[in-house]
């Protein structure tokens, strides 16, 4: 990942032959390493209004598209335009132990790619060493491969996010079974955010991935169309993963609340049959503790052992008729 | 925002020299005005039925046409007609701090943009002041981009809208997690209610949009195709927005209702373990309260003693009992 | 209305230049006031097999058309045959107070419109009028447009049935926020099924009107056109407000399950606290009511008020330890 | 119906002259009386394994047609191959008063019709006696009508079987709004297994009669058009009125569930509300029933006055309290 | 099943006139005893990185193929490329009695097939067998019967699978009637989970055999059509029934869950009244239980039977007033 202190633009040139990489301030101190006749990537560190606009008047950028890089909370697409395509995605951004969203445009025209990120750090130093040890096709390869790659990292960080999620609901899953406590709702409060979060990131994709396979433009050449249609299946299925989240989750939900409605509803009913069987009994003794001057079966010898035997049967006959209704 | 005083129509004219503005009661009146060589956009302050077939019958429009402008509760639509647009939307409106809807309907003809409003006071004033101070690109394109400015602004409207109606339920959010009470209940169907005329307002408007921009009328130029794409784009995630707030008020609601019914389980398991401990030691109270003459135990010296020590185990037992089941 | 008591058969000839209207029980009776220039409308009271089957012989109806309009369990729907178009509808029919369907099956043929009711009594007076007092444009327009204005008609139908429904469930949502009754089940459930009843009608529609829209069929002119997508409108919006209605009724039924749930656990917790408190005091004040000989406590001069010191720490003790964890 | 002592095989032979019938218990048997200018169907009354491939020799059925007529368990379809159209359909079935469903499949060949029935004894017996009668129009068309014929009989019978399921469930209505009572819920499960069964049947059947709509096979010939249409729009609404139904119970269930809680919850409630007013009022007369000598209250001539006016106005007071709260 | 032991690689020659196979440690080795003329089967056990690179550069195979070869992850689908066809498969794989899944790739070229398996040990003996004895049409067809009996076999599998969890859920909706018991919402959820898991690999091999019916690649012949037909109603069949089984379950679990809540309702309903009727009695008790000196009823020779009747007045009061409500 990149340091934070980083300068503000990056610029990397590369062909078969070579690559070079020069930091800078302002487009004008970075384009003077551009390769005239292989490849450039401009990145910028973060959305500087006078970078963009600065780099938007050189590369002729329509002013939608700069509106566009500028306002964060784009919905991921893909648009062509006469001399570029303009890709716009939602990166996942780690910082320390957080994970949040950052937003990536890319700018692609015949000989140069430009990449705007919204927050400093990436997740293409990987492309980076790659470009410089002329590992992979990159070197060999146009301004879309490239494209290709960094999109290709973007899916690969959501595999991660997913993974992580998936492993959060299995423990939860293990809790529910076991303990039958509910104190994982928060938890998956917190999982279903997350995975709301990557939904939103990883649904329009699918479709933008989907435009740039059908696109009839000139600067995606058909031999990308394998990786494209390896992207697009990397999405659809990064999106089931999401969609079994879900649904895993709603069971969990279904589930728990079965079994503790059930518990509750159990422990409830033997509490109640305790109550109920002794509540009459209460009531038997409750009669005999009358202070009546006339009640002959106080005075009887067989009074006292009598009224025990009534009590003894009024419990046991109700323990009975529980038992053959199943209630206990 | 447009004093409710203002009179009843008002027509701007304006070309890339220069802009005016006039108002009046009839369309005689303020037809006067119109920009012979350049364009004309033409207000109408309220639904005022003489006026609007006045003008109707000057722009020879569909009897149709003036029927849905006049009919309030029409589905935000884009027709074509053989010489003009016609577009009706829902704009938000504000009248203090309420805030309601109001019908805007726009004919595009090639040189007049005619807008009707239901009620008076509207969000145009922003563009008003652009034409006037020849800001952004307005005086120097066709009406199509004055009709794509107005379609802009209602759009906006929704952004605004809707961060409200982010910023309550975020709030609700926390009162559910920190308090777990139910109050809220009232103000989640509010902003039920309130995201529902939002969707209603949105979802018919993509369509819309989208007829805008399949259209091959003459009066939209190909070159605000990249502005009615940024619309749709934003029309999108407007509605995608909303159904993320949909989808969040139903977790908000479940987690609660889940938590609270939990909650309630606790506290009502509690209780009637407390009862249920208490019920048969009445009982035995009861018992040696009992009047009998010929009771043993209560003439023994350790009889009392013994109770206590039969009290004191049967609870006991109880408590046991019920923390080896785990209900305590 | 009409009277039930009209002829089974009615003819209505009109042209530009006039309109007459004539009953009769057969249809060698009724044709002979046939228009031979301009337009019949010949309508049917009710489904007269005999009658049906006589204008089927004379028109060429194909069979399935005839055993389609007699059989009143049709879904709505259109069909072109080589010389006519078939269009089949449920429209709403009041008798009294009750609200109920009829089918009405129109056959619309170059000069001539056949229109079969199930019962007795229908909504098109109003359009009966406009043709004798040649307002609107009827007169001057030709079989379609009749079509149309009769379609129009029963579409209109669905607006009052449905303003109806959402009159009752405003007056329902008011009654389940203010008195957290739940009495208004039934009515719900009876809007529910109105509700039902009317989608089934409504839905089809849509489908139908717009396969008159896209016809290729001579008996429908381009001139229609804007009309047939304004009934489109009308019917789908009609649907939509279906759909709304529908939604408002879960939210209603939702919020008031989770309101009188709410309250009913409010009730039972504060009730069940109170007979927690009085449980445990009861058994204090039963051991003390036991009839031991050998009770020190009672000889004491201090035991009776001793014990209600400790019936009240308890009572006390119980309520803190209730309010300390927010149980009260 | 057909007994089931019946041949094996049969075959009728027709043309608008004249029709025979015959049976036997092979194909060699049968094929003597096909008819060699008009048109034959053969009719197996099970599916005989020997006969089908027997069949399947004559006619060069393709192996895979032959596996799907002897495997019971096929989805509805319809396929077309070189000279033959296969169709296979779920039959309802009746034996006595069960009600089952058997898999019928047809071969549709230029001047034979072969159908297999699954179990001996169905539902085309009627066929047979127009055929015989030279009723309707089967003598004078070909296959294709035949084939239409009797699928339109197998649908009509789904029409039988959701009339019944539609009484039954109109029955369930009543008893769930008059008696409050739960005791239907099974017969709710044996309906709600029924529709699914019908809805398995009828669903893709949809798709099989479309796709006979939209064959360009010489064997469907298009005056048959509007008879096929006529069996899509029967089994459209067949399946809207199984999703009718399936929302109607659960639109039952919902209510039900409603109610009943209701009504337990106010029962609970006013049970709990009367142990609330006596758990108190036992406590006091406990306090008296105390045996401690010194208790001022019991010797003084207006306790016990005193103690029931306290008693009276505690229970009083609860229920004071209680209404207000309007508890009860 | 193939045993574990088995070589890493295997190669199955054949033509119409004889079969051979050997097995082998490296492409090198099998390759040796490829058919020239006729068509060759190479099968991989295990997904050996090595052993995939190695066939990936003979048979010219795009990285990308081979990186879905080794990445177990993969959605079924299958992929048209220069010379040859990708399919990727979740197989059904048993190991004992533990049911899992695995990742089957096959090449399709033209006179070879290639076969990578996850796990060794398939389910494709039989079609060793039947190609070995010349049984079926393999050794008279091309490679694309090939591929299509592994794939047939592969969701014959599902078949029996799908059996098992209908087993499974019929033995379940027994006990849930009969029992009114709730252990098997575990094993619902592990029902529920087979079910997720079969419908992950069914679902999208729906669109992969699709996608083959529809190719105009030359290594898919016409002929092949009705059985790729056979396979995709198949699939969508297995599909289906997934669906009715989740249906199904759903319909168990509301069922059972009303049924156990209506059975807890009756015994909380029972039991509580039983209480309150003893409770006021026990009050009544309670009251003569007191010390209180002046006590007229307790000196009264008439006190002790009138107390009586009236407690059994006040139980038997209390029994009507709860039968009319029809409480019990």
């Amino acid at each position: 990942m990149k340091a934070a202190s980083a300068p503000l633009m990056s610029i990397i040139g590369y062909d078969p032959a070579g690559a070079w990489e020069h930091g800078g301030e302002s487009a004008a101190e970075v384009l003077e390493y551009r390769n005239p006749a292989g490849i450039s990537w401009i990145n910028l560190n973060s959305l500087d209004g006078g970078a963009v606009s600065e780099l938007g008047k050189i590369f002729r950028i329509h002013p939608l598209t700069i509106e566009d890089i500028l306002d964060v909370n784009q919905r991921p697409k893909a648009e062509e335009f006469d001399d570029y395509l303009f890709i716009t995605l939602k990166a996942i951004h780690r910082e320390g132990d957080e994970t949040g969203y950052e937003q990536i445009s890319i700018i692609l025209k015949e000989d140069t790619v430009i990449t705007f990120q919204e927050k400093p750090g990436d997740n293409f130093d990987g492309i980076r060493k790659r470009i410089k040890n002329n590992a992979g096709y990159i070197r060999r390869n146009g301004t879309d491969y490239l494209a290709y790659t960094l999109i290709d990292a973007v899916v690969d960080e959501y595999y991660l996010a997913l993974d992580l999620q998936g492993d959060k609901l299995e423990e939860i899953e293990d809790r529910a079974e076991n303990e039958n406590d509910t104190d994982f709702i928060p938890d998956i409060q917190k999982i279903r955010r997350a995975l709301s979060a990557l939904r939103r990131s990883i649904w329009p994709l699918r479709e933008c991935v989907s435009r740039l396979l059908h696109t009839d433009s000139p600067l995606i050449r058909g031999e990308l169309s394998p990786f494209l249609k390896d992207i697009h299946d990397h999405v659809v299925q990064a999106a089931e993963t999401v969609e079994n989240y879900r649904e895993l989750m709603a069971g969990i939900m279904e589930v728990n609340l079965s079994t503790v409605s059930n518990r509750m509803n159990k422990i409830m009913k033997v509490l109640t049959i305790i109550s109920t069987i002794f509540i009459p009994l209460t009531f038997i003794a409750g009669v005999y503790g009358m202070n009546f001057r006339n009640m002959p079966e106080l005075v009887s010898p067989y009074g006292y052992p009598l009224i025990w035997t009534v009590m003894l049967f009024t419990a046991g006959g109700m323990l009975i008729f529980f038992k053959r209704r199943r209630w206990i």
